[in-house]
């Protein structure tokens, strides 16, 4: 007997996962399908790269259309149909139309997503060969196969769950996504999928998945590339006879969770990545300021490389601050590394070098700066920049 | 006899410069002198880094009290003299004044600018020792040797000299700068300083400096690091008996022109670099919309690793126009590297691709992308992203 998975977007029920090599990549699977087994409701956030691959267009047109019902996801990755004209967005639908026969769905309660070289056309034939294996392979501990085939330069699959106590009763949220590079917070900054068994309206997931998505996948970022393909979508199939009521904090609090776990995924294995770096901006005046400030740090590529060489260079920490766009001031600022503080108000710095660069050694290197300014705080998550990231990027199409 | 240097800042009449090692650095000079030998009226701008180094407040309020003149320049290297606090603003004050005392000159008259390491105090005994070896050594083709004393991770040194026949007869502009790290655009991205013996007002300076800055040294990227020790200053001592008119077009045009050799020398020697990337944006409906389409391409990782792996890889360039905030559309651009059409309108791309990598594979590369919206254009720089700019940084401070 098969047993459902415990993680991922197959562990809350009645939902079936399969993922395939279907020959759009080399050796490697390109081709992932979630199916729940009963009509759901869903929502998605997209990109907001001015220059959208077709699938987005398409799924934002398809939900539109049904009011916010989807029971099935197919991704592939290998090519991100973006920058392909009218011949794009039809391969676009006609994926959809074609797992919507094979599964015995209307077309539009089918989403797609795409990922990996852009301006490429999506080779259907292909896909036409694939869909049918997987749909034949679909089932409820194939999420790790799906979250498999939906990767590109990643080095491993990334998938998350959750279980919920509410009002209501008990539910399940399980999540998967992929990486690695083209990460920037900006409104969904990569391919997410998440899956529920509680019932939700279309709108209680929106609202849901825009603030969880806040607050996880736009606080990341690898390399400050935004994709055109950035998507994240939710299924949520009722299957546990829970409703979620509209405005209930603890669903939103759960999908928080669900999307930070992969967000934090995301970073640990950025491109070439040797570490997760969280950067904690606390003592800011407002919110808005503690995130500016955490996201300049996050983005700099001299922060990163300093941390890829345990080097303890809080100036640079402190210089991208200053160039945050917030009035911080850099003689109150307190600043730790790893829990070593290196640097106290009135730039007093006395502290082991040794023992900084041991902590900046961790596999989870924590940069905390207090601005001395307020209360307010907000955190964000990179990776270190390394030869690696250079190494990948430099030959990615060819 | 001693011929007066041919470029640099000893190029113009009546300027003396020299170059020394005196200890702050290993091995490598580290403290240059530029003076004119008459009275000069001065102008700078500096970084909008809200966390500034010690020199540039000192400089702002001796300019201020001496309305506008100046006639050296004291510039270590090894050391930013940044985040250190009022220990650092009194040795920018105190080298200031020491240099002041060997020269004869008001100490007020002597600007300071440091480049290094952020977050050490300046060692003000080995500046009191070499400052009267470079007095000793200050010469009319002492030029060469002051860009080299600048210097910090850059490979060579960045000199220029520009000669203009005015409305009032001819004169002659001379500068040099330094690279190579933490460059981004944002009022004045390094240190650059530029001498003329041609006499100006302050404020025709002043205005002359800042539209020259905003064309030249705001347009260009290494890594979209902004320093805390920017400044550009500018020297004019009127030698060559000509005077500027204020608002003269042609001191402007030829101080940008000065301005953006050296910007460009910049990012040619940017850390790691092997390409100057020229960034071309034409076709948009408004400067500030081609300016940030092309400084987005300009700033994005995955562009400069792809033109540093030789690969024409348009759709990242596309991807980063789309995500600049201008509302773009893909299917409208035209986008040419080195003049080869990569993409035509409607997402039509056919080309070879090994003359594209022959061409990407060149020291400078040109990337053109017309928008097809309307008839402005700006044009930005930056360099290639490789390996050695993670090795040049990972270890920089230790």
């Amino acid at each position: 007997m098969t047993r459902r998975s415990s993680v991922g977007v197959t562990a809350p029920e009645g939902f079936r996962a399969s993922g395939i090599h279907c020959g759009i990549r080399n050796h490697k699977p390109d081709l992932a399908l979630v199916v729940s087994d009963r009509p759901a409701s869903a929502a998605a956030v997209y990109t907001s790269n001015a220059v959208k691959a077709a699938p987005l267009t398409r799924n934002r047109e398809a939900l539109a259309r049904t009011g916010g019902a989807a029971r099935a996801l197919v991704v592939n990755s290998g090519n991100a149909n973006a920058c392909t004209g009218e011949q794009g967005d039809h391969a676009a639908r006609w994926t959809a139309e074609h797992a919507g026969r094979l599964l015995g769905i209307p077309s539009d309660e089918v989403l797609v997503a795409s990922t990996g070289v852009i301006g490429r056309q999506l080779p259907l034939d292909r896909i036409a060969e694939g869909l049918p294996l997987a749909v034949d392979l679909l089932s409820i501990d194939g999420g790790p196969s799906a979250a498999r085939a939906i990767l590109t330069t990643d080095t491993h699959i990334k998938e998350t769950v959750e279980q919920v106590e509410g009002p209501c009763g008990g539910y399940t949220i399980g999540g998967m996504t992929k990486g690695s590079g083209m990460i920037h917070p900006d409104m969904a900054t990569t391919l997410g999928f998440v899956t529920t068994d509680a019932a939700a309206a279309p709108e209680t997931l929106l609202r849901a998945l825009r603030a969880a998505t806040d607050r996880s996948y736009n606080r990341v970022s690898v390399d400050g590339d935004t994709s055109t393909n950035d998507m994240i979508v939710i299924l949520a199939n009722g299957a546990s006879g829970v409703t979620v009521p509209e405005g209930d904090p603890g669903f939103e609090q759960a999908l928080t969770h669900v999307l930070v776990h992969l967000a934090k995924e995301i970073a640990r294995d950025g491109e070439g990545a040797t570490r997760l770096i969280t950067v904690r901006v606390t003592g800011a005046a407002t919110e808005a300021d503690a995130l500016a400030v955490s996201r300049t740090i996050s983005t700099s590529p001299l922060v990163k490389t300093a941390v890829f060489g345990s080097d303890a260079n809080w100036g640079r920490i402190l210089a991208a601050a200053g160039r945050s766009g917030v009035a911080v001031d850099g003689a109150a600022m307190t600043l730790a590394i790893g829990g070593l503080e290196v640097l106290g108000p009135g730039y007093h710095s006395e502290f082991s070098e040794a023992e900084a660069t041991h902590l900046l050694s961790q596999p989870e290197v924590e940069i905390r700066l207090d601005l001395g300014l307020g209360h307010a705080e907000a955190t964000t998550w990179t990776c270190d920049l390394n030869q690696r990231y250079v190494d990948i990027n430099a030959g990615y199409r060819t």
